[in-house]
């Protein structure tokens, strides 16, 4: 027999739509996504994030995308007529979101605003979250590309958060990079500096750590634990739904549901769209960088053409001007 | 940054053609092999498992099989005319080796035999160990489907173990049901009956474990390390070599040639071939069961049909007769 993890306090939050639309530039059907909520509501999973809530002013080439990159109350209201247990969540980014556009939370379906933003930008970043906590909303900010914050900047940044009002604090592996001892060693030191705050961690595939590094969170008692169904995500994807729903022991969480939710929309869409443990992705997560350049490479006639790239991003007067 | 594994006194046992037989019936090219056994040495990897060294006259069906399936000295001379630092290694099954086949190991280009049983037959997988021992091999014993092996059986064998010649003993997860936390128990388990035995982990992959599974063995010393190059092994596969290789701390170790296999070999092989994290084989490792029954539903038109594959392996009265 194996032995599940002990989950008491820990929240699933699935990122499918929002993380995922990165990899088909947010084009997901009305059936969908409707199909996801119900899925995640009777699987037990406690919330949705059913998208971007930026402007479409403050963005380029905004014209292409998907409705779920710019969410509209309105536009919500018909896709979700009937809010379920599952409660709704919408990311944020610095600089791209107007306020305006986010109304009083009890005129929203929204329940949560996440505000993600690099260390630099945490001083603006908490800005937007008191401002959504004094409109009624869970607020939640997400450090991102932790891999690459040096100690002092860390500090730095925990000072002003343990000042704010902000529920949880994310700590994010954009790269993929990090190890189950580097995701303990951070949450402990979070934990120590922001003892009063709420944890949550959002993880990438690109070592296929996404599910053993959620793992060490839930041991740690983290509260806010992002994933999505069959790890739909950016690049090497995100920790799949389907295993915290399968491992996490927690009576009200059932894995059916997710399985349904695979079987019929995302063995389909994987056919159509890329992401998962792919070897680019793991050469960038390797090195402990952005995988933009492994985006680029996927798109090209020479995609699996992985040690010229490896070669290339490790010549240091090729990668890095030296 | 992120941080590596320190793995002193850890070693690679690079299994893609014994494991990855399972997946294509041993039908690899004697160039395929050359090229992986030229990949790992340039690599650093101490050991290849170049195949099976059962009798072909003591299995069914075996005609069809590739030659790694039923290695003969006298191929393996044509096949590694030149023998580099990586050692070669042979597992054979209780009951399906003839003992005449194996050499003195002067005579032979083996430098390892692995024996794998199940917990039932440690008595008799030990008889073998030691005759392979006194024919001057180096041995290990690889206990099978461990999550399966109730305390009692477990005291038992490690009893007739210790008393034994064999050099390493492994803990094999078969049904890659197994979190770390589950390994960190086992191997601390190990280590407490088997002080003076050196230890070793066979990982599998099905609820995307095998690597953080493998990196917990790295820290608590386990000094061999099973892995499958792109992860080919059986069903979910194992614990992909190239993972290792980039984030163990050894300056001998060297990502590059295993990204080299991986492009010219590996990649080609997965477009015909099938391993990996698919929704069958994660079901089969959350209930602790043989990848068998998902196996067979791979082969079949619903293939993706996982949700009804579940029902069935969950319903109590189908599943198990009650």
């Amino acid at each position: 027999m194996n032995a599940k993890a002990s989950a008491t306090g820990c929240q699933i939050v699935d990122c499918t739509i929002r993380d995922g639309g990165l990899v088909n530039n947010w084009d997901f059907s009305v059936e969908f996504v409707q199909d996801l909520y119900s899925s995640l509501n009777e699987a037990g999973v406690e919330y949705m994030e059913i998208g971007y809530k930026n402007s479409p002013k403050l963005l380029k080439g905004a014209d292409s995308a998907g409705p779920w990159r710019f969410l509209d109350d309105d536009f919500l209201r018909k896709v979700i007529p009937q809010k379920l247990d599952t409660k709704l969540s919408a990311l944020v980014d610095i600089g791209r979101v107007d306020e305006n556009d986010i109304l009083p939370r009890e005129e929203s379906l929204l329940d949560l605003i996440r505000v993600a933003c690099y260390i630099q930008d945490v001083d603006k970043a908490l800005a937007l979250v008191e401002l959504f906590h004094e409109r009624g909303y869970e607020t939640t900010l997400n450090i991102m590309a932790l891999s690459n914050v040096m100690e002092h900047q860390l500090l730095e940044a925990f000072k002003e958060i343990a000042k704010s009002k902000v529920d949880t604090v994310y700590i994010v592996d954009s790269y993929g990079s990090l190890t189950p001892a580097d995701f303990s060693l951070l949450i402990d030191k979070f934990r120590k500096y922001l003892p009063k705050k709420r944890l949550g961690v959002h993880t990438h595939n690109n070592m296929q750590l996404a599910f053993a590094n959620t793992l060490i969170a839930v041991d740690k008692g983290v509260e806010l634990l992002d994933a999505s169904v069959y790890g739909m995500g950016r690049a090497a994807g995100n920790c799949p739904t389907e295993l915290l729903l399968a491992n996490l022991k927690n009576p009200k969480y059932n894995v059916r549901p997710a399985l349904d939710m695979i079987d019929k929309h995302m063995i389909p869409l994987r056919e159509k769209e890329e992401w998962g443990y792919i070897i680019p992705y793991m050469v960038t997560g390797m090195l402990d960088e952005h995988p933009r350049s492994a985006m680029a490479l996927r798109s090209t006639a020479d995609k699996d053409k992985s040690v010229d790239f490896y070669d290339k991003l490790t010549t240091p007067e090729v990668a890095h001007g030296n």
